[in-house]
């Protein structure tokens, strides 16, 4: 058996939630609903404007290893965070879930502070993410400990880190390390925008290495460029051997071995969408490592998203596992 | 018209609140339902200890005067943070929520960063409280701009910031520049704890400054030093123009000209008592500064105070103007 049935690499960051309205995200051109990078002037500035906020742990692949470690997997995080208030908050978290996380900090002289995201929610759930990465963008190919990879069943790769000058490499020695052991990669795009910027990198990553993708309706169809859902499926499917395709509240898709499932979505009040695919991907992989089949993983995947959007912040509350049984999924 | 109606001056800390069950905190000696101050080191090891939190700008007159803001008053807040992350947090929360802060953060070079408490949070909504004070310990004399404090309707003090060094003779600075400039003086008793720490020093300031106390069923019995809550109110009465005793889900009363008003609490349903007597101060404050009457105000105080108690953190997250309209108060 190995030591980790999941090891996720991502961005670290502290989610800064506020809520706000449409209007104050026109006055300051946010783009609703989706993930936009900023740079630490206009954190700065932005978070001036902003109302009243908390600080929530975050960070994509973090939310979805936070999920895995609540649900009682065995499961460790590399991402960098700075040795600051933000920082030790971010590594606390993650550890009290249960996670194992040993990524070197940055000395807090580095200039580049720990990442955050201020996510704005408006009335209506949505989120628009603003993030300044910090230094969770220099994930360094040496902070990549091969020894944990070769002892991981399968790796998460978090889209969003392709947005790093090093992590291209880290990514690349992760599967490397991993493949070399018989484990295997997962990968999930992230984001549309984040799908334009690395097209390339991630469709070679996708036909060489990567064993099981997710992806949500908007990024698979800018991953394939088709306006055409059901076609973008079907590419990825011919490339991957499972293919994971969220909806939203129109379900999710999974492609394997030339089948197709579909699953509907649990119905949930939105408070807050934050975190939902992360944490589809965090049960589902779970479910995957204990065995379970795919329909039943991804039945997991949309009780534990309908979870994380009952409420404000992007990691579970309430106990996964005892929902899991409530469905009939344990 | 003075320029504030309500000038508060506390302890500036963060909050990090996390849930627990009983058995942590016997374990970990944790005294249930109250304020205990710890150190650098047991804040460190207890926090290591904890599951995962959040952190949301607390400190109880803080906690108060973003109510005030919260309301539209025209409100101020002095406490000390230092130049760090969770200082920057504690800062922004309270001016995005219209309060004035100006209050001169320590370097951060200084040894003791901006306070934290860690709350933790029972199934049964109670909070324990850990309180770790740094850099807010020191608040000094020359913090207080006595010109802020002549242009205060109404100056409010928190109980806890008698456990500092200074502060004795920071607040008497502030009650001096207060009074002589005609404004008036709230005390808020915090805590039973805090009460027999500086039970002499209380009685000096409620006999000769106090205008308006505000203490908890048990805190006016600490102060009074009698088991009968009755016999407490009315001997506080005797010293002090308005009396506010609260007596959680009992309601409220109010001493003032040799009235006696009874008003009912709220009925909620408890998530995180966190700031439900800061809340009510807020409420009451502004109530008054508005010119309503005593039983307004301590109506207003109770629906606020409902507010705070029905989801987690300290501070309003619901429209309260608009559930005084609800309750027929405005």
């Amino acid at each position: 058996m190995k030591k980790y049935q999941i090891v996720g690499i991502g961005n670290a960051m502290v989610d800064i939630l506020a809520n706000t309205n449409d209007e104050f995200l026109a006055e300051n051109g946010i783009g609703k609903g989706i993930m936009q990078l900023i740079d630490m002037d206009r954190a700065v500035s932005l978070y001036d404007r902003i109302g009243p906020a908390r600080e929530i742990s975050g960070g994509s692949a973090a939310n979805t290893i936070a999920g895995v470690a609540h649900l009682g997997g065995r499961t460790a995080y590399v991402g960098k965070v700075r040795d600051d208030q933000l920082g030790h908050i971010f590594a606390h978290d993650l550890r009290a879930q249960g996670a194992v996380y040993e990524t070197r900090m940055a000395p807090l002289e580095t200039p580049d502070e720990t990442g955050r995201c201020i996510v704005l929610v408006t009335p209506d759930g949505e989120r628009s993410m603003n993030t300044y990465l910090g230094c969770t963008e220099f994930l360094h190919p040496d902070d990549i400990d091969t020894a944990m990879m070769a002892q991981a069943e399968w790796i998460y790769l978090e889209g969003y880190r392709f947005d790093g000058p090093d992590s291209h490499e880290a990514f690349a020695r992760a599967i490397s390390a991993t493949k070399g052991a018989g484990g295997r990669v997962a990968l999930t795009l992230s984001d549309p925008f984040c799908v334009e910027r690395h097209r390339a990198a991630f469709r070679d990553m996708i036909a060489a290495d990567v064993d099981l993708l997710f992806a949500n309706r908007a990024e698979i169809m800018a991953m394939y460029q088709t306006d055409d859902f059901a076609a973008a499926r079907a590419a990825a499917a011919a490339e991957v051997a499972i293919v994971v395709a969220t909806d939203s509240e129109n379900g999710v898709h999974v492609m394997a071995d030339g089948a197709h499932i579909h699953v509907p979505a649990v119905p949930t009040q939105i408070v807050d969408a934050t975190g939902a695919g992360d944490l589809f991907a965090g049960a589902f992989l779970w479910g995957l490592a204990e065995g379970h089949g795919l329909e039943t993983c991804a039945r997991m995947g949309n009780v534990a998203a309908s979870e994380v959007i009952s409420h404000i912040g992007a990691r579970p509350e309430t106990d996964l596992r005892a929902m899991f049984r409530q469905h009939g999924l344990l």
